[in-house]
């Protein structure tokens, strides 16, 4: 029996939210017809915004130590539901022997072939590091970025999450959202996965969202179903 | 710093919603000020209340597998959030080099003193096993069990939370509870952790009930933060 690895703790209630989402979006009817799932919760890994922007401490080590963690344990496949992570996703494929998915290449594949601006909700630290806009850009999409008016509401909101007042969170995300259309977007990609838990208290957001956390748990789980981790023999 | 170990999947729905209690229960206003998890999310462990009412299959020995990967793994703590499991908690703590908290136990001390009948809301088996009982017992409590009318209505609860079904789980909960009040009743202690996500859905329940999954987080969020697990140096 393989197990999924998932490196989590970035932050934790994301990592909560993305194993919710993992487990609903798996067909059972009992429980041994459920995928099997190590989860490595490292709320201690330095920050990675901080990293990026302020040079703050690099948490390169401590990420590899956690894929270490899961390697050792045999997992099979490893997610990451933190888009910041996704930074250093060379040097994490690189060190790992289970496969790595990599959620801002899957969470643009899911945005639709009509879709031609998109905006990139995200740490600051993730915005600069541009990996998203890059992955637009292959696609012809362009990337919409927050200017420094927006982009505090969408900082503000992330960390309200990471604190637990999702309603203060939300309401930043939904002034940002608000923003966002009446400059004529149409669409914004979730980039970061606080941001899901937000958006979960705006009854009727102004754009249509993509989330990056859902699509990677979809594809978690269409890989590890494929290969029948979720009944093993 | 020290991992809180999980041993989760019985069933999965109830280990995320555990973790979320923990997460929830954490003061932090950061990912760094949070505790660090090690879940061990393995469904295919076998059902417990078979193995006790039905000459199913034994699940001690992947119960001590899963106990192992945590102890392989340093961890400083090991919670269980499946009751029925703690039929063979003597055997899981002897096994342990960790400490494993034991849920019956604390969802029992919550019991407030001035109680004198509480019914136990639990799988078939946990109920036959009797340790809840005993634990009420011992506290000079009255244990109500439901009867055979009521019990599958419970059994059913469960069942339909394993597969996802929130609604049909709540609707069958909210019977029980309804038969339970009328019989005079006025404590119930949901001693199967997928019983909190139906009574989740229930607006006004009939009589107070003491969520066992609740309880253990927030033992397990009191010994790891009394231990500065959330700040290591």
């Amino acid at each position: 029996m393989a197990l999924i690895g998932i490196l989590g703790g970035m932050g934790p209630l994301a990592t909560v939210d993305f194993m919710d989402k993992v487990v609903r979006l798996t067909e059972a009817s009992r429980d041994q017809e459920h995928l099997p799932l190590l989860v490595a919760n490292l709320p201690h890994i330095e920050d990675r915004s901080s990293a990026i922007l302020d040079d703050g401490a690099d948490p390169l080590p401590a990420l590899l130590a956690g894929i270490d963690m899961l390697n050792r344990n045999s997992v099979g496949l490893i997610a990451i539901p933190c888009n910041s992570a996704h930074h250093w996703y060379a040097q994490i494929r690189a060190h790992s022997a289970a496969p790595v998915l990599n959620i801002a290449e899957i969470c643009v594949a899911a945005v639709p072939s009509t879709a031609r601006r998109v905006a990139v909700l995200a740490t600051g630290g993730a915005l600069v590091s541009g990996f998203y806009q890059r992955a637009l850009a292959e696609r012809d999409i362009e990337p919409v970025t927050p200017d420094e008016t927006m982009q505090p509401l969408v900082a503000d909101c992330i960390d309200e999450v990471k604190s637990g007042d999702l309603d203060a969170a939300a309401t930043h995300l939904e002034t940002a959202l608000t923003m966002l259309a009446e400059e004529g977007v149409t669409m914004a990609l979730m980039a970061c996965t606080e941001i899901p838990l937000a958006a979960q208290r705006i009854a009727a957001p102004p754009l249509a969202l993509i989330d990056s956390s859902l699509e990677l748990a979809r594809a978690t789980v269409k890989y590890a179903c494929e290969r029948g981790w979720n009944r093993p023999q």
